[in-house]
């Protein structure tokens, strides 16, 4: 189907159809719609891109402050590479939903693909990625991922259960878990791994033990503090993340609590700063660079049957260093 | 001067020109040099973007892996979006010199500008991208900027003496130094204000105290187990990076010493996980995400009256967290 006849079938001019492509602003609602469900339904495809267009690999995060970020460019930009792509970096500033001005951006500078951090997708901006023929992928770290979206996510659930038979294994009774918000189901799914791994070493798990915190240093802090006061203390703690377990190192510090004799403690993420804490972390590894080397690829590789969306979750594994030992061993 | 005088100055055909216009390889050596310095002399400008070319500004590592790339890159996106352009982020992939794929690339992806992370840049790069109206500044840590090139660095004397002035200030007297690499400006300039502040505070300097690290973490660590050995060891050493002073309180650790009861450590950068470490570090702060930002700013508000090379030097301030006392004081 050419642009002349899906202008014909809308009811509208071609230039209209050509500016719906295109992104731009002055094409009302409805009638944007309906050229983009043509568009989709008839399974067009902009011209391939001039040779005078750089070839661009898009990476989208709401914030560059995540401690995950360098990892996820390192892979994104390993594939660029090797597809003799080079990388645009944006950040699309709201919390989880990239919004009207970088889209608009993104029509302009049609990359050869997008990959999302960890971002929900409005319907219209799917629709209109879709008609320009521009694929997209999420890297999803959340866990939560949107099922109409390829997405590449990790094993949460196993990455909780190793982290936590690894300390039961060391006869650890009483442990303590600080997963991250409970709005979040990466956060669910690795307390779950953590209840099923006491629940197999045949320990009761004390709810006073069980906090939900915000995947940041501070927050680590608080709750190891508070976990940490009291006679009736855990003898480990899984930190849901490597930023919250620097925050139980922090706390046993200042508790005067020496790690891992007195306290064993597990992070989660193993991003690099874990083997460089004191003592090193033993740490779950999420395979950050990995997730986002497969959602590049992904974008190079597309399956065009039509079939559902593709969702690849990658293994997690523990990484055994210094901060865990039996309760009362160096 | 338009493109076709050029040829005809040049004694090539107008086609040629743009081939070297646009770095394609199948120039000779000897027309393209000729053709690019008339360019040059003659300020050729090429024609402004076209409004579909996307308005890109380009950051160039030679590796990603730097602890500063994430605070680099924040400053980066920051001017970006105030000026509406996009970052494209590449790497060079060798030590110091950006090599000629790099070069085709960015002549094809036209960016407004060039920021460079403490890359050496060859005449004939330099050339290309002038001939190309394409301007580039270095960010420059390293503090060995090329004089003919635009650059921002910081006071790295100034850093070194104020981290070894808040140690005599409180009065340790045996302070080592583990500085950078021997060949690069930034260490000596940072010795030699560690120099200064021992000369100040009436100190000898025992030159057994002074090390020539690598900026990293291993190499920190292996200093100060070297540094800490036998009976006449230092009360408090300055790590010429947060990485190394990371390696020094693992050290400490390893070896049983309090910090900082038994051992003051001041760090050098104020990355993100220096107020993250087990104590918080006192450190030096390195404005990096400041110095790119005015890196991208030279960028877009270029002196063009033709004077040298304008270079920028941003100040250093110590921050003063959790890691230094007075000897035997906690």
């Amino acid at each position: 189907m050419t642009l002349a006849e899906v202008a014909r079938v809308a009811g509208v001019s071609l230039p209209t159809v050509s500016k719906v492509l295109n992104g731009r602003a002055d094409v009302s609602r409805v009638t944007r719609a309906k050229v983009e469900r043509l568009l989709e339904e008839h399974g067009y495809r902009r011209r391939s891109r001039t040779s005078s267009q750089p070839a661009l690999l898009e990476l989208v995060f709401h914030e560059l402050d995540s401690i995950w970020a360098m990892e996820l460019i390192k892979g994104v930009e390993q594939v660029a590479r090797e597809n003799r792509a080079t990388v645009v970096l944006t950040v699309s500033g709201t919390r989880h939903t990239p919004g009207p001005e970088w889209l608009g951006g993104v029509l302009q500078r049609k990359p050869l693909g997008v990959v999302l951090v960890f971002s929900t997708l409005p319907q219209d901006v799917k629709r209109q990625l879709r008609a320009a023929a521009i694929p997209f992928v999420v890297v999803d770290p959340a866990g939560d991922p949107d099922p109409d979206v390829p997405s590449v996510g990790s094993a949460n659930w196993a990455g909780g259960l190793a982290a936590t038979r690894h300390l039961t294994a060391q006869d650890h009774e009483r442990v303590a878990i600080i997963t991250g918000p409970e709005d979040m189901l990466c956060s669910l799914a690795r307390l779950d791994g953590y209840r099923s791994a006491m629940a197999m070493a045949g320990l009761e798990v004390d709810p006073r033990l069980i906090r939900f915190g915000d995947f940041h240093v501070q927050g680590g802090f608080e709750h190891a503090m508070s976990l940490l006061d009291g006679p009736d203390r855990p003898t480990a703690i899984f930190a849901g993340s490597d930023l919250q377990a620097l925050g139980v190192l922090e706390a046993a510090r200042v508790k005067g609590l020496h790690v891992p004799r007195d306290l064993s403690v597990v992070g989660y993420d193993d991003v690099p700063l874990a083997q460089w804490s004191s003592p090193p972390l033993t740490t779950v590894h999420q395979p950050l660079r990995h997730m986002a080397e497969e959602a590049s690829r992904m974008l190079f590789h597309r399956d065009e049957s039509g079939k559902a969306a593709q969702r690849i979750e990658l293994a997690t594994h523990l990484v055994v260093r210094q901060s865990t030992a039996p309760p009362g061993q160096v």
